[in-house]
């Protein structure tokens, strides 16, 4: 299928022969091809004696154009199961970590009907934003699991800065903003024994060439509406896969502290003033970033600082 | 089937008439309970003219036996379900946690086929011993959940000790100890977000009345064999959620803190010189004990205090 896109990439008409001749295949092998392309929603516009030409390209994932994009070194995205359309990412790439697929696997959606994200709230996923879910096995205890959520988070950030000339913040410990407006979050769900990991999942969903449903709009953006541009999905997704990969491996090896600085530097957070519920305990200050170990030092007002391990945090005056 | 066992249960011979017309069934339905218990292992005497005896009884753990003893007000238990023979009780409860079961299910098994202990090391499960899992849904942070773990071993322990007069002791993190041989063990596996546990499954492995496999006879000891006297498994597992269920509510309120002197003391490691392996990193020292968070501390000889959150512990010498 791949040769035959490649012929039709000219932006002129091809004849039904020279294809079968150029393909090695028969004129009804060409015509079945055709009319697959157009069942994925390639448009493809057919005249008689000229042939054909490909009008509009369908904007979908097409794994194919993620994996070229993979270093051959990477040990995430080696393999990749792809659906147009599926409940979500995340329970897809569970299910499969808890059948004993091995660490790599990458899940993408086009659109899911129940995405889901952190403390299982309802994500909006249309088409045309990245849904996707990774399958690890890190040796890790659970403890240390929420710095490999703010790696991702930050991976995200690096792949987006470099992609766009756009700054991504991060909303400790996993949302994405563009300006005051949620672009993009991560999930992190495992299963566990006390002393070790068994799997791990991460999900991230980024609202891209999307539409952002209508009750969003004043809450979330997408780059496709900051920007005016719409983006190589696949191309992103390889991105921040490759930036992960790198990254991950260097987690494995030496530990959060020196993803720190950067993560505060992507913060959105670091020097606001904010609210922290912590499972009913709720608290307010000043944050002064996170420390080496991920936690967020938040100051109170009475001068106390407070290391939060995990929690909601809102902005004041947000 | 309760009241022809409390018919049968005075020693002597009860006619098929006396059941039937007790009971107020017909004696053909006598004959097929009987049947059924004999089925179910009991050993009944049919004597000509005098009727039925109860000659042996087994040693099942009949759920019924358990749900009679436990506190009307506990959360664990209010569920039971009871297998003669599972692959597992762990898996079983994981499967049913995963499914939506409310917190309290208790899942318990006479043998399992596939028993298994922390970092899947096999668990021997024959009949007679006690093997149950218990499905908890806590308002907890994965890195908490290692406490628990350790508040479920010390109500072993505290079970253990009112119900016969041995004194076990809890080897960091999650073994029960009699002596210098392994009496029983806890294993904790959890699904979970970063900042919150889905569902727990506390399982723990006790030798009671079990034989102790012959390769194991220098490692592994039962209650049977250690004090001469065979246990009655449904009051002992009673115990042991009774006692729980209350550490429980008081953990999920306080936390831990409150419960460190207690395990200090039921400690086997308190004071030894051990070898610590986390996940690679080894460690010599003696151990201080456990702090107010569950942590282990030990004493290197270059006189650091390392504090350990998880790892393989060796005793010196053992």
């Amino acid at each position: 299928m791949a040769g035959l896109l490649e012929l039709l990439s000219n932006n002129k008409f091809v004849s039904g022969q020279e294809i079968a001749s150029e393909l090695k295949i028969s004129r009804a092998a060409v015509h079945k091809q055709i009319e697959l392309l157009r069942k994925k929603g390639y448009e493809i516009q057919g005249r008689r004696k000229q042939g054909y030409s490909l009008v509009l390209r369908p904007d979908l994932i097409a794994p194919a154009e993620v994996s070229r994009r993979l270093d051959k070194k990477n040990l995430l995205g080696r393999e990749i199961k792809y659906f147009s359309e599926l409940g979500s990412t995340q329970s897809r790439a569970k299910e499969e970590a808890e059948n004993g697929t091995p660490e790599g696997l990458l899940i993408i959606a086009e659109s899911q009907s129940s995405g889901y994200g952190r403390l299982s709230r309802k994500w909006a996923s249309p088409p045309l934003g990245l849904w996707f879910s990774l399958v690890l096995r890190p040796k890790l205890i659970p403890s240390n699991v929420p710095q490999l959520t703010l790696v991702f988070s930050l991976a995200i950030c690096r792949a987006l800065k470099r992609f766009r000339r756009i700054n991504p913040e991060i909303k400790w410990p996993n949302d994405i903003f563009l300006g005051n407006k949620k672009l993009g979050g991560v999930i992190t769900e495992m299963s566990a024994e006390s002393d070790g990991v068994r799997w791990l999942v991460l999900g991230a969903g980024i609202n891209v060439n999307n539409e952002i449903p209508r009750s969003l709009l004043d809450t979330a953006v997408s780059i496709l509406a900051a920007t005016g541009g719409a983006v190589d999905r696949a191309a992103l997704l390889a991105g921040i896969i490759n930036d992960f990969d790198a990254m991950y491996r260097t987690y494995t090896v030496s530990g959060f502290g020196g993803f720190a600085a950067e993560y505060n530097e992507n913060s959105l957070l670091k020097g606001k003033r904010v609210t922290v519920d912590m499972l009913g305990e709720v608290i307010s200050g000043t944050v002064l970033g996170i420390d080496d170990s991920g936690f967020l030092l938040v100051k109170r007002d009475n001068g106390e600082t407070r290391k939060i391990i995990a929690g909601d945090v809102t902005l004041k005056g947000w």
